[in-house]
């Protein structure tokens, strides 16, 4: 049954900061009807991520900023409602960046089903979908993990960190995670498996990546930015490899960010810093995406999973994951399964 | 103690096909007194590997030959009997290139000393030494295993082989063996945890390898060489790499080898085949041995160790060791440690 009314969260005014109640504004609208070659679907799990932060900007190195008035960006897993496509029919589920509302018109020619045998359908937007895809695709093409490597990861409780850790594991890594906070800590190291978890408001973040890194590390995924690199840079071994995947330090600021003093000036030292971005390895998501289903199949779930309704917290939520309150991947539950 | 005479193993004829006792001949002579830098070395362990046979031959392509009436190369681990290096001491393990015979002088300044506290000496010359490091840096540096890869090893019971699956499975790979015989096969699966193994001598080796692959071979590590390529090439995934380590099926042959028939005409498949060998890499000795001597200290012996003694019997071995009718590492034991 489909509702009489489309409930859409737009984009009121560019935050300054972090994002507040105001810069959004609920609109309501009729329920669009689907074209030729579309799909009407409903919003089932809507993700959370840093990089709609960006979005909400102005900053065109990223993406395209949403533009003032229009529904807020984001990826979401949904049901078919209504399908002008003959890929798809009512009841299918999508995967799609259908953004901030309850109905969606998706295209059928780039909507990608979800397989819902996989795993529960938030992984779609989770482990299974583009923080899983991000963690698996950096860390194996660009960070490269040898077994027996020491890797760092920063932001390692988040939807990303959190895979990437797990997967380090899986090849044989000893893995340091950086998070804040004792809870965050105790969930890399008991729940997830990490060798290390180190507070980064601790006195001597220096001191203590070098107690637990005592080979030097030989992989940084790098989350956050910012001078979390003037303790890593200096510890990294002959040849490691950066992983430049985020910098969520950064996408509140007002003003420019600090970064690492620390640059290594050797060329003897063949450490390389990549930037990476998902988006670019598109021809890898199926099959990364299946051994991250085998693997959760496996092992239990490696992504904790936290979710919400109510369009009122989605807001809040949304400011809490860029001020570290919250671990792990945000979802926002608008509808049932 | 020294004892008055040296038994040295000279290369008396070059072999042709499988090597004979009569290419071999047993010279005694005095031990020799070390020069001022040199050490004067007891032999223990003497290694045996299949590179050995290319230097009795004249191929130049590979290392210099080994002159008529010389002693045979070989590595050995030895014990310091005198010493005019200051680094070394009466006393002291060496691993060293010192050849078939009871003594041998080292050279002080490229005798690499010997941890006895990593391992079991003779693992100087096996995990720790030349067929471990072949293993560990050419999986990691030409086969780039990634987590959830499917790794396939030929030769896999011998010292490479075995050491390489062992490092895939670390590396959270699947890893298919290849090998002759049944208790082989055993060996493969239940000693050191490959995940499947299949006799070379099957009727369908392409089927069972299909079967045993079913995403495809990410990386094969390629010991054997000639025509099993032909049963591999067509199931390489995209983006696979073949690390080309060793081609023991050539070694005795007196006639130019069958290769494999198969070969990919497909650029947009981006498979790699890389020839290695390890002394390109020596950089990263210290850097592998030290992890898997840790590896070693966790799971067991990686390498199942054989030994004998008599010099007879090690002109025997040798045969046999091209031949297929022994396997692990195989090792002569000159005297007691």
């Amino acid at each position: 049954m489909i509702a009489n009314t489309n409930r859409q969260i737009v984009l009121a005014a560019r935050p300054v900061g972090a994002p507040k109640e105001t810069d959004f504004r609920l609109v309501e609208g009729p329920v669009p009807p689907p074209a030729e070659g579309e799909l009407l679907v409903r919003t089932i799990w809507l993700s959370l991520d840093p990089y709609m932060r960006l979005r909400m900007g102005t900053d065109l190195r990223y993406y395209p900023p949403i533009p003032l008035g229009d529904v807020i960006v984001g990826g979401a897993v949904s049901r078919v409602v209504e399908s002008r496509h003959p890929k798809f029919a009512p009841g299918d589920i999508v995967d799609d960046y259908t953004g901030w509302q309850d109905y969606a018109i998706a295209q059928g020619a780039s909507a990608r089903r979800v397989n819902p045998a996989l795993g529960p359908l938030s992984t779609a937007v989770g482990v299974l979908g583009m923080p899983g895809l991000t963690a698996y695709l950096g860390l194996v093409k660009v960070g490269r993990p040898a077994p027996g490597d020491t890797v760092v990861i920063s932001a390692a409780s988040g939807a990303v960190g959190a895979v990437a850790g797990q997967v380090a594991k899986i090849a044989g890594c000893r893995v340091v995670g950086i998070a804040g906070g004792a809870e965050k800590l105790r969930y890399l190291t008991q729940e997830l498996g990490f060798d290390e978890a180190i507070d980064r408001h601790t006195d001597d973040l220096p001191g203590a990546l070098a107690a637990a890194c005592p080979d030097g590390i030989d992989v940084y995924f790098e989350n956050v930015g910012g001078p979390i690199g003037d303790a890593i840079y200096p510890l990294l071994a002959h040849g490691a490899r950066v992983v430049i995947c985020g910098g969520i330090s950064h996408y509140n600021a007002t003003e420019p960010p600090k970064v690492a003093s620390h640059s290594r000036a050797d060329p003897l030292h063949r450490d390389r810093g990549e930037g990476f971005n998902i988006y670019s390895y598109g021809a890898h998501y199926e099959h990364a995406r299946k051994r991250l289903a085998r693997w959760l199949g496996k092992a239990g779930s490696p992504s904790r999973r936290t979710s919400w309704t109510a369009s009122r917290t989605r807001r809040w939520r949304f400011s809490a994951s860029s001020t570290g309150s919250n671990f792990g991947k945000l979802l926002v539950r608008v509808s049932a399964e």
